[in-house]
């Protein structure tokens, strides 16, 4: 997966690791049965960092969401570590918060911090208690090797029935100094986007108020995370950190204007990378999809069409089976929650192997039934609305619904 | 499957021709290729009906529902006759709403009745033209043999994946007067409330006020399909008519009362019933899941928790796979829209084979995985979830999410 050419933007390497000052490890400290299996992670900055974070909205939140958000509750939005784990999701349990203080607590004191500049984040079974002995005695160990050079092992620290590891990066100038911003995310299961824990820590170099990180980080997310996971349906564990050390020695970003919207792109690509790794990791996912809208009245119904559509797991089946199914698709577009005239729009599905339109004005079209399910045997599909009922767009990603999607679900816990 | 018991309602064979003066009839005309499938059929009244019917809320709507909804508005909610197909749902083509029209038409010149009298139904594929020359071929011969024995026939012409017939019926008593209600339904795919067209003629013998019969269904509808189906999530072509010929003779219900409140009971029975049919006939499906929420603030929150909790993938997967998994369904409950305090819940899972507290006052419990794997191997699971904050109640019908599911609906137009 590439990221998204833009002028000023280069794809680099290194992920959460490739902005100055910060570092990362993994290990197997025996949360998970697997050996093999990375289970505990810690990314560390020397400098404090400014910090901007968005949660899930559920009501039943895990017990290291409730202790990150005290944490920059207290310290007004700084942070100098997080620390993460797989196979416990530390929710519904009657000890959650203690422990994941604790956490907080051994990871501060091997990195000679204080507890509440440490942020933390789990994913696993949730309703399970998450055993701190395994942590306690792996701390030491873990943060004696920090380096930038190990981003792969917390990546794979926080991996649960994701496939692939996924990280991006990207570096750009803001007012002549150059800065580098990339992250790590983790998530998978896509059915319907209400099912994934996603965890992802996105770091910079670049030196941004806590007040413009979290604008940014909220107008960028409402337009990659967000119209990948529906609002509301999110899991109990959902976490999206972002962290500035300024190592980068530009002039602080404090307001609006060309620094904050050239810093503002930066994570918009690396976000958007990052969705699309995500959707196209989808749990069983065979192909990743991608929904536009565009001619919409204005964004907000854009991108209530374009989720609607990618959401359906009718679409999302016929996507899997090679049917060019025009009438899931406006079937969809027709519950989504936005208010715009059914008899305007036209549908197209493409690929790299070619487009075909399926629908114009609101109605099915007669089209090639062969070279339809062509296109559509690609692992990159683009269903295409056009409203034609004004200019605002919007993307949307998911991923199709196989075989392998019921098969993992059936037996996660196992 | 039986219908619930309750003093006074005793439960018939007849479907929607088990009440007195409705007759119908099904053929194979030929618009589905496979001349074993019925896909035509008729229903009819010689005495005119009062008509009550909730149709679908997407905006993308098929022609016979507007059609529908036309003549209703031109008579004023009476109806003589129903003339319905499978095959082809009518929906996003250009003449569509002529189509729909020439099939009132067609019924009503070989009925003898007025084509604004008869409503239509169609269910299958979007965005095909639905030819009329099959239907026109064989209207009369349909029409000719209706008879009230012939019940099923209709019922097998407007299945499509589903793979039983669904039908229910209760006799009942208004003052003194004998009366009979009852119904066919038709719908499958339900692994998110958004994908079934479901079609469902009730007849009943008793005289009730078109006012009257809207308010009974609405209210019944609110707590039996729309715990079924989401609001908003419905197909291009889902409909539900009542149609009430007075044939029983009893004075006719014009206002709240006894008499009322017994005949929204019977609605309530035979909807109930067919609910649960829609729900365990699910595409794929071989579980009927059972959610009932008590306990709740509000009967709102008890029916959006316990439909959030029913139409999640995570917890549809997890009950084929045996797995008693309370954390999807808190975290199911958890991102319902409604209010209430997590911390209070309750959990547990049952069938006839026994019942297991999963969790308490929203914390996850031990319990013996064995005997819950066993509890949930049964082929109707309850899924009972106690808010303690409340009096009010609700309950949602759905089925688990199984290989199959992924299998019909990949390949649903070949």
């Amino acid at each position: 997966m590439q990221l998204e050419n833009e002028a000023g933007f280069r794809e680099i390497e290194g992920g959460a690791c490739a902005a100055a000052g910060f570092a990362a490890n993994g290990c197997h400290c025996g949360l998970n049965p697997d050996p093999g299996k990375n289970d505990l992670g810690v990314l560390y900055s020397e400098r404090i960092c400014n910090v901007a974070a968005v949660f899930t909205t559920n009501k039943v939140q895990a017990a290291p969401v409730l202790v990150t958000k005290s944490h920059l509750k207290q310290t007004g939005g700084k942070a100098k570590a997080v620390i993460a784990n797989s196979k416990y999701a530390n929710a519904c349990t009657a000890d959650g918060e203690e422990i994941a203080e604790k956490m907080c607590e051994l990871a501060a004191q091997s990195l000679g911090i204080l507890p509440q500049e440490t942020l933390v984040a789990s994913t696993g079974v949730i309703g399970q208690r998450l055993p701190i002995q395994p942590i306690e005695a792996h701390i030491d160990r873990l943060t004696a090797d920090l380096s930038a050079k190990n981003h792969e092992k917390m990546v794979q620290a926080i991996m649960t029935t994701d496939t692939r590891q996924k990280e991006a990066a990207v570096e750009f100038e803001l007012n002549g100094k150059k800065c580098r911003l990339g992250g790590m995310a983790k998530g998978s299961g896509m059915i319907h986007p209400n099912m994934a824990t996603t965890l992802n820590f996105v770091t910079t170099d670049a030196a941004v108020s806590v007040p413009m990180l979290q604008k940014a980080l909220d107008e960028v997310v409402k337009v990659t995370y967000n119209c990948l996971s529906v609002d509301g349906d999110t899991s109990t564990n959902d976490m999206l950190c972002v962290l500035a050390n300024g190592a980068a020695g530009n002039e602080e970003v404090t307001a609006e204007g060309e620094a904050f919207e050239t810093f503002k792109k930066a994570l918009y690509l690396t976000l958007l990378k990052l969705t699309k790794m995500l959707a196209a990791d989808g749990e069983g996912a065979s192909k990743l999809l991608e929904c536009s809208c565009k001619g919409a009245p204005d964004l907000d119904t854009a991108i209530a069409v374009a989720k609607s559509v990618i959401r359906s797991p009718l679409v999302k089946s016929a996507m899997f089976g090679r049917d060019a199914n025009c009438g899931r698709i406006l079937c969809a577009a027709g519950y989504a929650d936005a208010s715009f005239d059914v008899h305007k729009v036209d549908v197209e599905l493409a690929s790299k192997k070619g487009a075909v339109l399926v629908c114009k004005n609101g109605l099915g079209l007669e089209f090639c039934e062969e070279q339809a399910a062509d296109i559509l045997s690609s692992d990159e599909i683009f269903i295409n609305l056009d409203l034609n009922q004004g200019d605002a767009s919007a993307k949307a990603w998911g991923c199709d619904l196989t075989y392998d999607y019921v098969k993992i679900n059936a037996d996660y816990r196992s």
